[in-house]
């Protein structure tokens, strides 16, 4: 089996273009097989708000309407996904940009109506996933740069979560490849205090989250990096996108087993 | 050799959804391996005027300034491009939807400044488009959408014209595929007064070029056309996008011929 590393990177490095710039010349020196994903940052907010939309919440949960679909797609499958793709070329890389849609690669439902109509917002697929065609690239030392919109198999655009699209790719490539799954985020890991844990275990999780040492949106970060391990992937890293490299060496961040 | 069936749309199409969706019912019919290359409509236009960002044009011809390609790069690449593919996978098809950027697929280089400066604009590089990864794609029957946005080696992306691309890439696979090149414009082919021609040579073109029956900005289009068949194409056809089904058995517009 070969190595496959999948990055997941949020707004916080998007948003800040020389650090986007450091981060891609790191992904560029993963000698693996690699996958990015990447999230929004705060341009989609700036355009609606340029374009006078209001961004619409309910329960401090981001609805996706009409409109709001149509800037996710304009800015995260057009201007970051090709931004970063023509960035990662110019390192030497052969990354392509892809969302959801293209090859079918991520197939996901609208998301059902419950308390909260969230509008059009997509839920993975995740054994729908086009694997053969991730293969067929990866074999082919070709990157895929994945943007977080998907959609239905009628057409419909949906705008999805990228921490779920990163691990539902990390679980199903898990069979093919020995997956490491690095997750970077704003801060240098998961904190104890103000230190970095190296190492964390189921066992630990769950005393450090009685303790409230580990809560609020940390705790949905590391059930689906767990889930993620039960699901095949081999490695799972959580830690800063400004050491990725140290990162890949276990020699930064937190690193999750079972 | 295979044949390979390329079909540039432009903006008229574009801006009308129910003729797209037509189109693209059509455009999943061709039994060939297949290209689509697409333009950009009206959309970038109103998403500028909406955001007060003035389209620039000097002698009529259009200046893309950093503001307009963050804008053509959104709306061509993200929106237009993944709305086409998220529909033609809707109607059983395997579309991919890139740019120039993606696997370097048409590097371009910055137009240089002569008496205007178009800004960021790129000239397609044709000898250095990835004609390899086309293939992978076409052998797979999978089919690529391209948005007119390529990129230099540097990782500047450029604003790039959707006709050259296509014929670019009709000239380029040419040495591989029986290349049909079938180019949709507003109008149902070449016209002679109201009726259309139904087969034109390099002769014929000469004689109604001098007696101005064919004038304006039909030129470049046929002088593109002819260059396209100099350069390995087997057949370029010309005519409105309603009626692409008609146009593949050459049952409408105007057969190119040399």
């Amino acid at each position: 089996m070969k190595n496959l590393t999948i990055v997941k990177i949020g707004g916080n490095i998007i948003d800040n273009e020389a650090e986007l710039n450091k981060f891609l010349i790191s992904f560029s020196k993963i000698k693996t097989a690699k996958i990015l994903v990447h999230g929004g940052g705060k341009l989609a907010t700036e355009l609606s708000s340029k374009l006078g939309i209001e961004t619409k919440m309910i329960e401090g949960r981001r609805i996706t309407d009409a409109e709001a679909l149509k800037i996710a797609t304009m800015v995260y499958a057009g201007l970051i996904n090709k931004s970063i793709v023509a960035k990662l070329n110019s390192n030497r890389s052969s990354a392509i940009g892809l969302c959801g849609v293209d090859v079918s690669l991520i197939p996901s439902g609208k998301r059902k109506k419950g308390k909260v109509d969230y509008g059009f917002v997509g839920d993975v697929i995740s054994k729908k996933i086009n694997t053969d065609f991730l293969k067929l690239l990866l074999d082919k030392n070709i990157s895929p740069v994945i943007a977080p919109i998907t959609g239905t198999k009628k057409g419909q655009l949906l705008n999805t979560n990228a921490d779920t699209i990163a691990s539902s790719l990390a679980s199903a490539l898990g069979k093919y490849y020995k997956v490491k799954f690095i997750y970077c985020f704003e801060k240098e890991g998961v904190l104890n205090g103000n230190k970095v844990i190296k190492d964390l275990n189921k066992k630990t999780y769950a005393q450090l989250k009685a303790k409230e040492i580990i809560k609020d949106g940390m705790i949905p970060k590391l059930d689906n990096a767990f889930d993620a391990l039960k699901r095949g992937v081999r490695h799972v890293t959580i830690g800063n996108a400004n050491d990725l490299n140290k990162l890949m060496n276990h020699h930064a961040g937190t690193s999750i087993t079972n």
